[in-house]
């Protein structure tokens, strides 16, 4: 039997257990986990200065090996993390509708766990972490396929975990880590029907279509953002600027910035020129449709390409419509359905721009960048589903559990 | 462009409209359809005798023709089925929460149709008009591909309803029918992301397999159900005996009917006989385990393949087992976490059997063949899904709808 299947069967085994347990048993063991790691940090750091040097030995960017890095602080802020989630309240029995039939059935809807949840994720240790704790939290079984370049630090990690685990209700068997770092283990989680209930990708848009596009075990896609932000006429000059900026440049590598600001021509014709050299001061590469390069300079033609790229970088595309009725075309044409912004003073078209922008969330007057879990009071973030089913949006615990029906009767049969 | 992408590219054009039509916009949409099928009935019972004909020359079974047929009476039922969605409360526009963020935000996490979803069927002409009523009613577009020996009725069903449309605020291009019979057209629809939101299978296993296994678009699984009565040792004779033989017997083509029946060892000593003499009465044919055999006549041997297959059909399989561990541990190997029973006067077994066996519908003492939207309430029913994500167990319409966050602010941005 392969790794995949033999760590996932264990992981289904447990999965009857996880389901029983009560938030007091889920949280004990939570903190055991957030103590472990920090009682075993230089072990954990030892490993990790592992995957570091196999790293700078293979031509990993700078930028990268810093994501990979743990250091002290970075695994004390990973065990707080743990001891956050134990702060959050369990939704694994909640009664969601209770209602009586004619025939006397009485029907209970309660959150259940998901079963066994297959994680798929890139670099950053801390993540191996963060997925376990959510997961275990929500009484789910997690199968993990983190990436080859963190495998030391992983492996490390999960044996932490595990050794932490002994002594607590939870079974170590409901945290399995994979640790084939080929190609072939993600694709044979991604068919793993009966074993694994649900994959969640978590990293870049590669890795996430690949998941996508094979995957046979349901998914939640999170990730891709082409965000906008469009300045109506009516706008504010102050509040329109600031919004722009902050959607832009606050944290460009994160999916709920902006990659394209949609200006009106009137709000253009008297403003543009003053956000523009905000921006360019900021060292954000600008690029526009015609208009715009008529109006400002230093601006490049943005492409039809450019205008479909999530850039997460400091390069934005500037787009003047006529109106509202052109930015919601374009958003349709070209968003992601993850974040969109109007800036306006107009009633009317903020109530027409939430209504109507097919988005997992839509803002009147705020920065895109507050879609996010935390920002939300989710106080945990698993991903930000940018998918229609199951969730939608920034994800807290309940998207990490499904519902079950259970009916009471007195001998009731169907006629 | 193929007839898929051409008539989906239409159904996802109509999105925007689709999502802000009211409630009494939509009702009269469907009122409309409806008197229509019945105005025209005799040309859709005209176009489904070529269906009848087509297949009767093909060889098919009088029982399948049986279901294609259409006549006046069976239109009727159709018209009335739409009539019916119109009275069911519309859950587009419902807000489902509301909060404010210390910094201000205003959130609203609303109810919005899910967009464009793919309807993929077999013969019955009947889940056209259905599928149809439900997907409009909750503000989505609807691509419906049905199996091709209903594709005379079909067409002109749709030709009906396109014309009832005319005269509505309903874009008559959210309502598609693709009439390429060939696989290569479901093919296409499993891999249309971005133009489909969702695809829902609704038909015999080898057809959602099919659909699970390509499908790159989310699908909603609905279906397949190997599902158990458990009689346990302190059960009341009648009750078991009744709810035992309604789970099989009263329509047993069906997804809810039960498949196994698993008996305590006291029990199955003690009235066995007398249960297994009532479904031979009814012609049902008998597999059962050793001990069943040794205890009846007119049993074959149940085999491991016996358990894991949907009959759908007069045939039981009877499992003797030692108690209720043996049961669940049965229940979790073969079942289809569909429906599940057990029938106990034990109330810590009927807690134990209702929080461990993972399924979307537990029952105590009732029948399996209550899980079903009408039954429950829900006054329609799109299907029975049998997968964790996004809805479980019978789907009402707030399944056919996704969220949607609405962020009011003023001039929020992040630190």
């Amino acid at each position: 039997m392969s790794e995949v299947r033999l760590k996932s069967q264990k992981a289904k085994d447990t999965a009857s257990i996880m389901n029983r347990l009560t938030a007091e048993q889920k949280n004990t063991a939570l903190l055991q986990m957030a103590d472990a790691l920090v009682s075993e940090q230089q072990s954990i750091i030892a490993a990790n200065n592992e995957d570091i040097e196999r790293g700078r030995n293979n031509g990993t960017s700078e930028s990268l090996l810093d994501r990979l890095k743990l250091n002290e602080d970075r695994i004390a802020g990973i065990a707080e993390g743990l001891r956050q989630i134990v702060q959050l309240p369990d939704p694994v029995g909640n009664v969601l509708e209770t209602f009586d039939r004619p025939n006397g059935l009485h029907v209970r809807k309660i959150r259940v766990p998901l079963g066994v949840i297959g994680m798929i994720y890139e670099a950053r240790p801390n993540v191996t972490v963060d997925a376990a704790g959510l997961c275990l939290k929500t009484g789910n079984a997690v199968v993990l396929r983190g990436g080859s370049s963190a495998l030391s630090s992983n492996r490390r990690i999960v044996e932490v975990l595990h050794q932490a685990l002994a002594d607590t209700d939870l079974p170590a068997d409901a945290l399995q880590l994979i640790e084939d770092p080929s190609r072939a283990s993600v694709d044979e989680m991604l068919k793993l029907n009966g074993l694994l209930d649900v994959v969640i990708p978590r990293g870049g848009a590669s890795l996430i279509r690949n998941v996508v596009e094979n995957a046979t075990v349901p998914v939640i896609e999170t990730g891709a953002g082409i965000c906008h932000t469009f300045i109506d006429e009516s706008a504010q000059l102050d509040m329109a600027a600031d919004i722009a900026f902050n959607a832009k440049v606050q944290r460009p590598s994160v999916c709920n910035s902006m990659e394209t600001l949609l200006v009106h021509e009137q709000f253009a014709a008297a403003h543009l020129a003053q956000i523009a050299a905000r921006f360019q001061a900021a060292n954000v590469e600008l690029r526009g449709c015609e208009k715009t390069m008529a109006l400002l300079s230093g601006v490049t033609k943005a492409t039809e390409e450019d205008y479909a790229t999530e850039y997460n970088d400091y390069i934005l595309n500037i787009r003047i419509v006529g109106g509202l009725d052109e930015a919601l075309e374009h958003i349709a044409r070209f968003g992601t359905m993850h974040s969109e912004c109007i800036v306006t003073e107009n009633a009317d078209h903020a109530a027409r721009f939430l209504q109507e922008v097919d988005a997992a969330a839509v803002y009147h007057n705020a920065s895109t960048r507050f879609t996010d879990g935390f920002e939300f009071g989710f106080g945990a973030e698993i991903g930000i589903s940018t998918q229609k089913l199951h969730a939608r949006g920034p994800m807290g615990l309940p998207a990490l559990t499904s519902t079950k029906y259970q009916v009471t009767g007195s001998g009731q049969i169907r006629g």
